[in-house]
């Protein structure tokens, strides 16, 4: 079996309060990360597929091609936003857990539709030391 | 699914020899590692945990909480320690196999009592270019 | 000479846009980081001191001191706002160049007041490619 | 179960075109990676092996005697060398994902053959932005 | 006074062998990198720069816009390229030392041309033990 | 001006506890680390030399040289060692910066003696957040 795995990063901001949660809980829960104004934060994603190695090119998928996926798919709706006001976290708070659920839904139909190859996960590295993978169990 | 990998890093020192072998027979088998009086690593640590993500707060564990469970139950005993004088390693040699195993063993319990997630691995990076998983298979 | 590098983190978010500038100049300059809503980073820092060497220590300064120093002068201020609406960026963009300097400045007098160090420079990582560095000439 | 991960790195060359693709084609599939006089890259190697942890020494294996497999198996045949003149790549492009798989078919029979751990996986890193991994489904 | 270091990275090859030097030496001073094939790198190269910073941008110089420089000045004449068959290299080795040179003189023109920045270094990141720095004395 | 880094990693372990102080004020000042068993580090080094480029080789220094001296001078007698007990450290806390400045002395001959090269610096990364230079002013 062969995965590949692709990284990308784009900068964006969030605030971290539920709409199920008064502000004092929400403080309690996020601490300073419900500040009203938001903070952000450089997202790096890491983009995992699998699938048949094409006899006569050797490759999985062309990168050139998944990058103009990811652009299409994650990077246009998402770079440079505050993320709260986005569609994909209608009802959700934009946490890390989210952020990988909504960019594993964005790609896989265009991912399904364009190639042949199948993803396996969407990771989000947050900071230096947090992420956070979305996959099939 | 789900999966959070948080990455924690603490000082200790080892010394590579284990009681069931002659001096000869450590110094042919660790090398440098056997030196009596020790040496030692910045051990970095990646634990992962799965399970599900709260539907209120959008996440699988609360950071601070599971920042508060490393430092009991893996910082407080470990760090700055010479790990062979460590009740975790009667009976067996430091090596980062075994390390994996012990901190695996230290946070499994405190995991299920106060968290909803489960213990998917613990990843000791020794240096640079090593690094040993333990988890469930 | 002895150079001590300490390296910090921070998430925070900022607009890139001039007040000197119309809505149409900046989206020129700045494109999408003009957005009004913001995006943000993870701001890394890396503080650089030089000074004599405590004989008694073997420390240039107590790296707790330091820690403490920036968590009071930098994160407290800067750690998850909306730079823009800082003082410390009034009448400037908060450009990754301004940054290391309002962070310099901020540092400058505390470190003066209560330590022998000398500030040499103040390094701002703003994503994985791009680096600014403050210091003197 | 224990994994352990060693990470290699060696430079080579190569020409990314197929003999099944005219000239056009292959300038059409691979862009600038099609140059005849070939271009390099530093691989990274991650070579992840899994087995029982040998009671006495408290090792999957020996890092000595995985560093001596690798270097026979892999170094001497693959490093500083145009990857498209060896008969590991006959009839194939050496893409990321091909090299993947002749590394792993070229450590395979060896550490089954002087060791009791098993090759769970071989991933190259072919620059800061790609992994491709080949392992069992 | 501001630094601003940005971070490239471009695939090639070489050949490390002086025309000054028979085979023997060749092989004797490079060792496997003499092998007339040649072999390669993903060579790093962070350019730093210093100057002025804009009043109004807040910027000391616009990253699209160093960007478009490196790529015409760097990425073009020397990416995917045997590096020993290019005029930069006429009479010389291409060594990491002689890389970083050859790229500082390629960009000083056009910088000096198209920004009010000066180029304070060119770094080149050859593997991920060894960089080589070329820049004012 | 040419200026190459390279990097190596060495494992040691060391008390950090002054003669100068009682056991308390040791506790005070250096907290866990001044546990009398030890602990360690794997510690980075980054040596910097400068020097004329040699026209016919195109390098500052041949790098199997630079690892051969670097083995002799520093590898072999620091690595693998509680550092308190070396020579070296006589009188002295083995901190990072007090680290540096051996490290320094015990090169800056034998590059003297053997190469064309100048020591610039030397840099210790004991932890992946502190960096200690030692260097001409």
């Amino acid at each position: 079996m062969i995965l590949l795995t692709r990284c990308y990063e784009f900068p964006a901001a969030h605030v971290l309060a539920s709409d199920l949660l008064s502000d004092s809980e929400n403080a309690r829960v996020f601490g300073k990360c419900a500040n009203a104004n938001g903070h952000g934060h450089n997202y790096g994603v890491e983009v995992t597929l699998t699938g048949p190695v094409d006899a006569e090119t050797g490759q999985l998928v062309p990168i050139d091609q998944l990058d103009q996926i990811f652009d299409e798919a994650v990077r246009e709706p998402f770079s440079h936003r505050l993320l709260n006001r986005l569609d994909a976290f209608a009802g959700q708070v934009p946490t890390a857990e989210n952020i990988a659920r909504a960019i594993h839904a964005a790609l896989l139909p265009v991912l399904a539709e364009r190639t042949r190859a199948r993803l396996a996960s969407v990771r989000i590295i947050e900071t230096g030391s947090n992420a956070f993978e979305y996959g099939e169990a």
